[in-house]
């Protein structure tokens, strides 16, 4: 099976899961104190400067809880916009586990601005209203949109002026950074990210994120909560050596421009199909759509996908690392298809 | 690196990275609901029966705070041992993530008995105390000692006549059955254990733990609790792989098998050295011994080993699946050295 | 010093206070096992039918959450409209304290209605999202509107329709009651609402609100849940009296009238004033205005008043038990020479 | 009726009440921004010292649940005995609502020492634990002993050489300082406490206790806390014209000195029972005793009092601010006729 359904669906590369068998190999101390451990750090360090502290994690809504975690004080606040992982995809977990209240944002593209953060923070000093503490961006958004250097700076500039933190959540950090062309630290603490949730799964891991924390001020304590928030592997070579593996080359970002191409292509194909709308600008791995509830029906069967806002019909279409143009444009054909069939 | 410091320093079974390898093969259906995961949870049902309902999570601590939840509503307790993994290696998740508190018992070997539960079923009904809900035992135990059915039966008699639930934390839980030479499940759901904590990662997974709810009426909901517990794998083959690889045949008990030999062995060595006096039966993989201080100093740079309790000066000497006779030998002669040297 | 902003700014009333003196008689049993809380909970009984079950606790918000957790499962979220209480004035408890996401709706007049409802349920079984389980609305509302018998029971209707429960923040349930001439159980129980916060202090108790089951499966347990929020009081007599002093007699309906109608009064002579506009339907003991900033800080330091909506220049001025017609033709006519000035 | 049942059956003193219908006076500034407590804050510095910050509270749960979210982050711990009201009578909020584990230690008569604190504080940096950072006691404590100023300043010592604070649950602060005959501060911040559980409605208050920071690094935030956790009064006057009452003069102390003394002369005419033991030093208002269950039964039903230990037979006698000379030789005389019975 071959979908356009998430990410999530595709496999593991083959140089991550290489690096894992190599791995494997006699006794390591546990819970992050062996080698490869080491040099995923060192890794990261090269991408995120050398006072960049990284804390390897299970997945993505772990890696988004320790950040919150590690920030927030119990009265405090995150802004975020409404289509956020944080706020739709983490079973409540920001809430019940964080404990915080999630300050939303309705926006066209997933993307905040410094407007719209100004406009949430409010009641400042006043005990009947939570803080707002935290601002945290996806990084390329759940939108598949992706948020330009400057525009990261602006956001990180406003939430430092108000006296906030920003996160990124990262979980797509990859696509935004092929996309435009640059390094991935360029996209983040460069920019004034002070803490990043890394993703690494999406992109063609087994599994596996990491927290990274550019203002190493939020790391004091970072180790505990990333284990009482359940998050700390015990054989943590596994984890570690598929961050290298990733991230010690261009794997990250072959992948990535990869499941990019693909989109674009995608995009390029249903742009083509009479009925068919986009209806966002295509910046990462994610097309979304308007078509005919008839046509989408038609070819989900055989390629599944996920139906993004049913009020509006609009359809989500991911590309992935393992993503080809032969299936992008079968796919296209078999939609165009039974759009036609629809008009007919 | 070999050492006696833990079963999580062990390396995966190659079966079980092969079975990785395996499972990565184009697109599959993310969280769970792949083929993968549906034949893991089909083995697992024809190990704890067909009413078992199981979830697969990362780690053991997950699995215990999962389970921890889906039994206990918001002012009801848990009765542990004191040395329970749950109540001095969870970096206070219970208390923080799952909100209980902990009714803990001293014990000589890390077994709760029937009078120790009921002996902490206080106050029932008096809304100034928690009320106990749940008892947790560790099987094997923390101490490298078991449960025999028996014991179980007697504790899940007890609990279930006072109300409560019986959880049973099986991260070894393989070690106790290859010991008593029987099946998992009649250590578990036969003799009433209404929730297990399954093992997989200190047995030769790579990772990987499951919740398995023998009495179906506590799974109402548990999904929910693994996805906000940040439990649920997005790509769940590869959890669901090694289950496959690990339960399907005998490979846990090949595994278990092996580490329980080699501890048997090392105690057996061990047991010839004066001035070290073991400490517990030695019933699974671990072995808890007093030795002199200068001794342990001595062989620890050569076979790392952790201390349990330094105010007895008790150390804590683990085998694992991949520890071999030869290692054994060497690491008691080389302590049976030290020990020499320390008395002359 | 007389005021608008509040009726937490208003004394208590005199037979609250001698009922409280009343009971100042001996020694009580504690934690409400007194006779005063007995005849406390038949007089509510006597409002809100025998099966209504009735804990008594310090403040307004601790009833909100002791009502939300008797509720919500972990995973479970709650329906309010985004000018609620427990969104917005209670310092994040609900989410940090009883652990749910709220689920806001923006609604003109603060009341949600049941298309509010169907909306924010969606997402049913997916693990992902939190669980829509309550909904919660208050009568009368932070907008001074107020719910006919009607409107709840289509709401508690449509509730029970899905699968959720109906809670009322009735912290000014007696100004709606008053204002409809009717029964305070006549726009609970009667019309579907399954929990109740109902108000006592900001109609002139010293302190105290009362969580009110009349769905009594949802009260098992409510009392370990009360003393966990930390809102059981020992000497709970003297929270006791004061609902006896309030609710037996007519206390309750007397104190509400005088406040409506101060309401109403202010509205009729604000109506007069030019550049003063009411922006809401006037049907408690609120009114909400846009006037001149000018004016408004003119006439605050002698008669205090809250900004409501800093950015639509909404001001709210609320009338208590204790506002007097003199007061409010004063006040009326400060504000009409105010604006008068700001017009020359 | 009058009982030794608890010091939260007495009643309020008269003053206490007089001073609430004092503060009924029109119209106050609510949360707490009114002059009553202006002037209670002022009294409480007083006693305090001038950089002590104070916030008054609904009840002691609340008081000791407050202080403990102001000192701990999330992976920090508790010292406390197994006999303190934290940990055996606040129906686990510690655990849920402040997320801390609670290190217990047992004690003869309810008083940590400086080695007990040094013995719990272990596996310092340790992630798989919980860290140590608060240690609580109780003056006087649950055992109706008291600390010296001497043994609290060892403990703030020993607390802070190790990087701990301390914390005193002081909700019969007031009977220790007038058994020792000292102010109230010479027990507190003058030896060292970081942050008070200040009581008063043991002591004759209707309700209200304070959390009163000596540390004010402590106090940060703490404003938000007390909101969030359901603590702070909307008609704060009433709760401060009963500090004010209580605090301003010598209340505290007459209340308590009479408590204590009639506890003393409780424990004189109880040594002369042939029969009965007393457990405890008396050094504030209770007395703890071992009788014959039969005489317990007999004397209960017209002298209420509280079984403190089953398995012992301890019970507990309360004296308050409200008991008598002749209440207490009444107690006696039955309670020796019934133990005479049950020789005879």
């Amino acid at each position: 099976m071959k979908a356009f359904a998430s990410d999530n669906y595709a496999s593991a590369h083959p140089e991550v899961l290489a690096a894992m068998a190599g791995a494997n190999d006699g006794h390591a101390v546990s819970y992050g104190a062996d080698p490869w451990t080491a040099r995923a750090l060192e890794i990261l360090r090269g991408h995120f400067g050398e006072a960049a502290q990284a804390l390897l994690v299970f997945n993505g809504s772990g890696a988004n809880v320790v950040s919150i975690r590690a920030v927030c004080r119990p009265w405090e606040a995150v802004i975020c916009a409404d289509t956020a992982h944080v706020n739709v995809d983490e079973g409540g977990a920001p809430e019940r586990i964080a404990g915080v209240k999630l300050l939303t944002v309705a926006t066209p593209d997933g993307k905040l601005t410094p407007d719209d953060v100004r406009a949430r923070v409010t009641r400042v000093g006043d005990e009947h209203a939570v803080q707002a503490r935290l601002v945290t961006i996806t990084q390329s958004t759940e939108y598949g949109t992706r948020y330009t250097p400057d525009e990261t700076r602006a956001l990180a500039d406003t939430a430092h002026e108000l006296g906030l933190m920003l996160h990124m959540d990262g979980s797509r950090l990859s696509n935004a950074a092929a996309g435009l062309g640059c390094g991935l630290g360029e996209l983040v603490g460069d920019v004034g990210v002070d803490v990043l949730s890394l993703g690494g799964t999406k992109n063609g891991m087994v599994l596996g994120e990491a927290v990274v924390f550019l203002n190493p001020a939020l790391a004091d304590g970072a180790k505990y909560l990333r284990k009482q928030t359940l998050q700390l592997a015990s054989k943590g070579r596994f984890l570690a050596a598929q961050f290298e593996a990733m991230f010690e080359g261009d794997l990250w970002r072959r992948n990535a421009a990869q499941a990019n191409a693909m989109a674009a292509r995608l995009a390029e194909r249903l742009e083509e199909i009479p009925g068919v709308t986009i209806t966002q600008r295509v910046q990462a791995n994610g097309v979304f759509v308007v078509m005919p509830l008839e046509a989408a029906d038609a070819v989900r069967p055989r390629w599944p996908f996920y139906t993004w806002d049913e009020t509006k019909r609009e359809e989500r279409l991911m590309c992935s690392w393992d993503t080809t143009a032969e299936e992008v444009d079968a796919f296209a054909a078999a939609l165009a298809e039974a759009c036609g069939a629809v008009r007919a």
